[in-house]
């Protein structure tokens, strides 16, 4: 598949380089065609990664993930463009954290709306899907690495075909079914965003080691 | 030790028994003495049960639980007076979810401050500490009854003297050790009360029976 990548950050690296690396061709989009993060990671990961802008990139993608900050997005996929956008499977991996008062961050949108839900509103025709925004980006691409993939990825969106290919992108990254939750529609990326402040917490007492969590059932 | 139980509802009466039954003394406070649930559970529950207002509950109480409708906490906790709160550990296990628009409920509290910070500024003389709001009342109780018991149980709060204390009533709960978690200050409540959200998604998808997560890490 051809993907576009939104962002040059940790997150947009490393699910750039990890759906490469799976076999599909990906353009990493930033605001300018000669982002130095975006070329350098461009040059290095083989033939099938391109850089470009937001809209090259866009434009290129049969789907695109969102991987810029949260407080960004919106701004990010109006240059890629409503057109670009259109009927596309359009998988949010952002959170809206606001750093404006230090650290930890607070949420810019939260309780009684998401940014996933921010997105859709603003591009009505993309088919966005709200994922992988509860973890670091090296769980998200390498489940395994955690408890033998032993935890779960959490997923929410409106269209139930765009939700199949997501869950057929997680598969390929090493999720195994049983761990690809299924929220629901997509205002359940509310609780999927609003996890984010315990993350944090968790994050700020156990130190630099990648974690997630696990839904554990009786 | 002496504990008051604030509020009749599942977690206040599943709270109160194992209390009992672990060899406390609890007075379940409610709004008159004659409430009936409060009654109805301190007639079943044996001689160190009774029931009472929230200010008998508190006046008796050596600890404080508030199990109240996080909605009406503060009003219950100012009816159980600032003067049998004061020095007082304080757990606060309430969520404040806001009914007013149908189910799922937001938040009425959430994101740049939480129940339990506002509990504390308006009893700044009690010790409050954020616990056990991440589950359902029979988790809480009863962790073996899920995976063993191999699962998580947050703290936060202020007082380090205050949360060894809770950890040790944790303990008799049956959490090990390694499972309970010292999120650090207070102001982690927000993360513990902003999780809701997503424990209600995960709620609405998975059916009625008891969930808790683990942490899993690198």
């Amino acid at each position: 598949m051809r993907i576009a990548v939104l962002g040059t950050g940790i997150a947009g690296r490393t699910l750039a380089g990890k759906l490469v690396e799976v076999g599909h061709s990906v353009t990493m989009g930033s605001r300018s065609a000669t982002n130095e993060a975006a070329t350098k990671w461009a040059s290095g990961a083989g033939p099938r990664a391109k850089a470009g802008t937001f809209h090259d990139a866009a434009e290129d993608g049969e789907l695109v993930i969102n991987a810029t900050p949260g407080t960004v997005s919106l701004d990010v996929l109006a240059a890629a463009s409503t057109r670009n956008l259109g009927g596309k499977v359009l998988i949010d991996v952002a959170n809206p954290l606001d750093h404006s008062a230090g650290f930890p961050p607070s949420l810019s949108i939260s309780n009684t709306d998401s940014l996933a839900e921010t997105i859709q509103r603003a591009f009505p025709t993309a088919k966005v899907v709200k994922a992988l925004n509860t973890m670091r980006a090296d769980v998200m691409v390498n489940p395994e690495r955690l408890a033998g993939g032993d935890h779960d990825a959490f997923m929410a969106g409106d269209d139930p075909e765009a939700k199949e290919l997501v869950a057929g992108l997680l598969a390929e990254f090493g999720w195994r079914p049983e761990h690809i939750r299924d929220l629901g529609p997509l205002d359940a990326a509310r609780g999927m965003e609003m996890w984010l402040p315990l993350w944090l917490r968790i994050f700020m007492t156990q130190g630099n080691s990648p974690f997630n969590i696990k839904v554990v059932s009786g």
